[in-house]
């Protein structure tokens, strides 16, 4: 029977445990957007009564030394600490403990009553100074070599007690302690910081074919001059779909039909022809300089291109011709298309990547990607990822971001939410969710919750879009102009990010191609749209208020801060989000019944809010900018969805001033 | 700019998560019995709409290779297998999954339609199970090989067809699939198996010095003749505090005073004299034969011994002497005794664990614990393990349990609850809790439901002791006889295991030392008392019945099984515990107002237990053997506390036989 080997050194008797954030102990990373905050917990403690000191540990990942931060403890063994990541990229932070032989001492010299053992813990303290003054360099460890002497010094006892208790020496020793015997926790801890737009973006999606005037087939250059009408609606990234050249082998006609004519366009997402392949643009949409042009000048406005990335081929792509094994052949000689069975999609081609040459296959989707990121292009929008194989994102992303680290990968995976939670954790920025569906006020409530403060919310940033080209919910077609309004105003206030896709949204495009089906009526997916975008009926201005009021106020620009509040309606929903100091307070109230007049009596939680029980404060609509003065928690609240379905309401606190004149902040 | 390395095989698709029960991600052990069944779930996916295999493995940590369970799917991706530890000593298991092909052509060619599909994918199957053959021997592989020709065929496609989904070769391929893609699981998950006594047992703990007839100092023969006493109170471990020699220096005398008299026996937690330390026997107790036969009879009597593991020493010990190195030495030349500003504990010396001769200190602690092992004891109450480093406990406990791994050790460490969990995790088999202070009606449901249903319960078993020789709690103190019986029915009926410090309890002793206190006055930690076992009033034949009822009934040597019951009174805590197969359904009712009569009513769910909301049933109170029909849900109870403030429901159905007559299950 052999002995089992003792721990490297049986001294450290501190221990770390349940660091927290970690995304799956640490596997994955945080995310984070850059000049935030991470606030970072562990529980901490050691055997017996001995005084621990704890430390937060970070840096860039590419930096080899650790900055610290000082933790606190709270109660019940649990510390805290923060640090803010203040350039883009990834970092990294850990923590560290040890038992602190001064803070022990110092905590018990001040309880000691006996004067003999006071003296002696003074002789004690003595040699603690003495070896901190020899970690310590210049004037610090000359001042703690004389408070060395003056603790063993023949000063009055008490007087000797109270310069060893006092602040100064506490914080010399605290500047130099004795971390001989300290523990690390045992893992790193991955923070990705993106740029603010991570957390905080309105996207329009729009198909490009679409802008040309009178029917024509848009360009780019069509979609430059559409430019102004996107930005004014307050948008700042534009997402169009696929902009390669279009296979034309099996290409799909009008509303999915197999029977296209010899002018239809087909669909963006069969992707490559003899024109070339996922790095090329459709000769229709105009050439490199248009696109370049597109690009600048969304800019110069303040707007992000973003491109849609979709890993599949059209029957005619180039690489089925010079990648013949990046592609699963069947026994009659054939590619296996896309099927689901018994559902097939002979105009897609899907990569295997269980390909024996999975390794150049997956070097090439990336050099797609890094060939956009190296035209200026931030944003991707990425077409059913989940489809594909989860570890070959993991690499892509983290190979495009450690060129660009500014950039923004929306997952478009509509699917079972442990595949949207890992392709999340693996590194997509913003997510695609289950916000189409989630309709009534308990639906709502249930998931915005879990958006907002769940756990992962750590790693999964969702991107609220009440409508996508394959998406045209029942609750749109049946609701009409009411239910694009409170749709709107729920996924621009609950969420930070949120989209939609135009003009359909604006114009109010609501029948469906098939009863009980959710694709749109001639959709542009397989035709293009001659859109009048100047229809009275329009939503743009309405849009356009919503974008100004999130832009203008801090406290919609954040997901986690959402709290939802008492209303005694099941068709009202009422939330709110403030900033952390209070001076924003926002409160939205929802009817989510498009049909019908509903009325409640909200409560606001009044101390929470920082407002007085017995003060009127102002309530302050700032989408129809009516005013009302409220009183107390209980208010009345009635919205008729004909006139508006939703109040986006800021209180305003009413101060009182030296010249004894009121006034709402 | 270097490319980033790519991951091994990025053709291995499958995706492994969440795999529980975990404790801290595998850095623990979780704890069963041997016998017990690990059930084990984990988060498996993959890209796309393929289908996945996945299997449990497990093995003795002393074994090669993995033996194996099938996974099966739950919902949202969940899957669930299990294996039982059929011997004692510590396991391990982890996870695997892969993309089938099999069953991913399997499933697909079952929901074709087009027949040029089907004959293609035959084709394919056929290739699939040719390559099965491979891999297969023996007459596996001839009829896998006829599979695969007779997919290929020239038999008509309906039946290919129908034997391509068949059963027989559905249950071959299962037996020989291409794991050649497998993933695993990154982590090996501990599992300690202990024998039955580490989740089911009653503890008595009793001071061998005064069990002395009349008076004298007790021996261990004393102890052996009192064995029948507590084998017929039904109790199956017996434990005594230190057994060493007791230090003379700084004695403590009666009632913990400073001035002892030359005859008074001093505390047995200071440990050490001239006469030896850790290893040596108080030579007032008896010689090392007598020990040896004390432990061989009580085996006899179905009982283990429990020694006592205190790690300081008394002034006089002879590790002072021999090795001066593992104490803290203070500038004056004296020893560091224990304390805690400005309580003093001169009597004692602690280890100083800081020591440069750290590696031979917890060599010689361990071998402390392994002489008592190898004189048969297996099983230690820890005095005071939170004092001394938890790195030593998890090396100290896993060397022993190496040798000998039927040993189980108590913790007693009464102090935050993070310290308490990491000593369960790092090796302690049961855990002395909060039980003593949990006497509310919501505290005692707040704290059994975390400890039967908490994440802690994969490695903290609760030992609930209603008293101890340091506690003698307010509740049994101002309760009387009606609190000390209903403690003690809770104690044995809410825990698997639990134990009491007697004859102190089964002798009702309650009077403390200083008013507010919850020290015994003329606590037998000083001085020998004189008890009369065969007093009238004595628990002993309740305590007998009460551990009778444990082991006739396996639902109530299970935690985890805790269920409370709705009942309309505060002082009345309803409970029940069942067998998973429903046989046993005890249901226990306490009042834990030791002076007042409460009735209320208890609301039993019906369907949950298997009864008949139509039919009465039969509640059997194995206390006073009275028993009552009941019917429907609620149901009035009324407990009299000088009466029985408990009752101990064993429900029997009402079973109607062939010949039409009732009787009860």
């Amino acid at each position: 029977m052999t002995t089992s080997s003792l721990p490297g050194d049986g001294r450290r008797r501190a221990v770390i445990e349940s660091v927290s954030p970690a995304v799956d102990g640490g596997r994955f990373a945080i995310k984070r957007v850059v000049g935030e905050t991470v606030v970072v917990e562990m529980d901490a403690f050691t055997d017996g009564h001995d005084r621990l000191a704890c430390r937060l540990l970070y840096r860039r990942e590419d930096e080899a030394t650790w900055r610290e931060a000082e933790m606190k403890p709270l109660h019940n063994d649990r510390w805290r600490g923060s640090f803010a990541v203040t350039e883009l990229g990834r970092w990294r932070y850990t923590t560290a403990a040890w038992v602190d032989g001064f803070l022990t001492w110092r905590h018990d010299l001040a309880r000691r009553e006996d004067p003999e053992d006071i003296a002696l813990a003074l002789t004690i303290g003595a040699r603690l100074a003495a070896e901190a003054a020899e970690r310590a360099g210049g004037e610090d460890a000359a001042e703690l070599a004389r408070y060395a002497s003056g603790l063993a010094g023949d000063g009055a006892l008490e007087d000797r007690r109270r310069v060893a208790l006092g602040e100064r020496l506490h914080a010399l020793m605290t500047q130099y302690p004795d971390r001989s015997l300290e523990v690390r926790h045992d893992v790193e801890l991955p923070v990705v910081a993106d740029p603010e737009r991570a957390r905080f973006s309105a996207w329009y999606e729009l198909f490009p074919r679409s802008c040309g005037p009178g029917g024509r087939h848009g360009t780019f250059a069509d979609v430059e001059a559409q430019l102004p009408y996107v930005a004014e609606m307050g948008f700042d990234i534009l997402y169009m779909p696929p902009i390669h050249p279009i296979g034309r082998t099996a290409r799909k006609g009008p509303n999915n039909t197999l029977t296209p004519g010899p002018d239809d366009p087909g669909s963006p997402w069969a992707i490559g022809a003899e024109e070339g392949g996922h790095k090329a643009l459709h000769p229709e949409l105009g050439g490199v300089e248009q696109f370049r042009s597109l690009l600048a000048r969304a800019r110069e406005l303040g707007i992000e291109l973003a491109l849609d990335i979709a890993f599949q081929c059209a029957p005619d792509h180039p690489y089925v011709q010079s990648n013949p094994e990046w592609f699963r052949w069947r026994p009659d000689g054939t590619v296996q298309y896309a099927e689901n069975p018994p559902k097939k999609y002979q105009d897609i081609y899907p990569f295997d990547f269980e390909s024996e040459a999975w390794d150049p296959l997956w070097r090439e989707l990336e050099s797609i990607v890094s060939h956009w990121a190296e035209e200026g292009v931030r944003v991707f929008r990425v077409d059913n990822p989940h489809t594909k194989p989860f570890a070959m994102w993991e690499w892509l992303i983290g190979e495009v971001k450690r060129k660009h680290p500014e950039c923004i990968f929306l997952s478009e995976a509509f699917t079972r939410p442990r595949v949207m939670h890992r392709l999340a954790k693996l590194g997509f920025t913003q997510s695609y969710n289950y916000f189409p569906w989630r309709n009534t006020k308990h639906e709502l409530t249930e998931y915005l919750t879990e958006l907002g403060h769940g756990p992962g919310r750590e790693y999964f940033r969702p991107s609220l879009w009440p409508n996508t080209p394959d998406i045209l919910p029942e609750y749109l077609q049946l609701g009409g102009r009411p239910a694009f309004v409170s749709r709107l105003v729920l996924a621009a206030t609950t969420g930070a990010s949120y989209g939609i896709y135009g003009p359909a949204y604006e114009l109010g495009e609501n029948v469906p191609r098939d009863p009980g089906g959710e694709e749109y009526l001639d959709s542009e997916k397989y035709q293009l749209r001659d859109w009048d975008l100047e229809r009275p009926d329009s939503l743009r201005e309405l849009i356009a208020r919503v974008n100004r009021i999130r832009r203008e106020h801090r406290a919609l620009q954040h997901d986690w801060n959402i709290r939802f509040l008492t209303i005694d309606n099941e068709s009202l929903l009422a939330y709110s989000k403030h900033t952390d100091d209070l001076d924003e307070i926002l409160v939205m109230v929802v009817n989510v019944d498009p049909h019908h007049v509903q009325s409640g009596w909200v409560e606001i939680p009044l101390s929470d809010f920082g407002l007085d029980d017995e003060r009127p404060y102002q309530v302050h609509d700032l989408l129809s900018d009516a005013r009302y003065l409220w009183n107390g928690a209980r208010n009345f609240v009635r919205l008729d969805p004909k006139e508006s379905p939703a109040h986006v309401f800021r209180l305003r606190r009413r101060v009182r001033t030296e010249r004894d004149f009121d006034y709402f902040l």
